[in-house]
């Protein structure tokens, strides 16, 4: 799917800010700290979402609602973080039988414009969340007001 | 709960589009694929969620959100599917050791008027995603502009 | 996080009805049933929800989202409840082999001013519920319109 660049006035026509994006399969099992990006856009009102860095930058003062779905392969770290400061975070493990399964986390966050809010890792070593077709692990975002 | 059947302009008195509705006991374990129904209507705002059917028909254009909640005890696989096809999908084990667990998909979708959206189920056998008084299995969503 | 104790008109200067807090660490593994209280508060718009009861108390009639993610070390049971009563509920287990992992139940509730929504505990003997810095349980809501 094509990523819509932000514009100038980063408001969708339909006037909302909302946003979902998946991991990719071959983005999964991360061993990297930091931004984890998910570069499947399904939407993008307001073009807010930014896939090639994973950062959604607020384009309009406001309260928004956050959300983060993890399937997990072992152990999952991540958290929801706003200006690179973490809001909330998930642990979810599957040791010592490893199975597939999913862990969310989410968070009403207020915004002002140019605030960033991005899902972060952290932790020793590899990180075993994961997507596939039938295991998505995704990050959506909305303005409620 | 009586189920409010869909109304001419399909918007409530508050002017929200907004429903949850929960699996019942008695379809616990489905065996087949295709779209899972949530009889027990908790709220149905707008009337667009049919419990005899499952489905969510858009009552008015707009950017939408929704969310499903899984029990499962053993392999549950669903997903979020629009007209048919999948949006976000969820696949979560508790074997070997059998345990109740609970596994959430969900993801922002734009929709127009009469587009549909439900809860779908494939892969083989059973499925074991079930409910009981504590173990709720839920879809819900709702419009946000 | 200071409380901002609920004003006479309740609606916050952005006129968004939205909160988020999260179990503090010391309350982990509460062995009481009732009232959950999340008393770290991230947002608080609208000041219908207060820490010192874990009851939101809705200020202006209307259609609300609320959601419960609860980490997990054991068996976890909680639901989201309205006026006493439980609106969904989740039971998750990660036992015999424990692991940490996270368990969300959510549901659109509608509501009219006074009305009280809380996240409950029943069951017998101690929730393996708990929050760590990496871990968090975490309480939300907010008003659709």
């Amino acid at each position: 799917m094509a990523f819509d660049p932000p514009r100038g006035d980063n408001v969708s026509s339909s006037g909302s800010i909302a946003f979902t994006a998946k991991l990719i399969e071959c983005e999964s099992y991360p061993c990297h700290s930091g931004v984890l990006k998910f570069r499947n856009v399904l939407i993008n009102e307001g073009g807010g979402y930014n896939p090639e860095t994973g950062v959604f930058t607020c384009p309009l003062d406001g309260v928004y609602y956050f959300i983060v779905h993890a399937s997990v392969y072992g152990r999952g770290q991540c958290g929801i973080f706003k200006n690179g400061e973490k809001v909330v975070s998930l642990y979810h493990t599957s040791l010592p039988d490893k199975c597939s399964q999913v862990a969310t986390v989410s968070s009403v966050v207020k915004l002002s414009k140019t605030d960033e809010v991005s899902v972060n890792l952290w932790g020793p070593g590899r990180n075993d969340i994961f997507a596939t077709a039938d295991n998505d692990t995704v990050f959506s975002g909305f303005r409620l007001g």
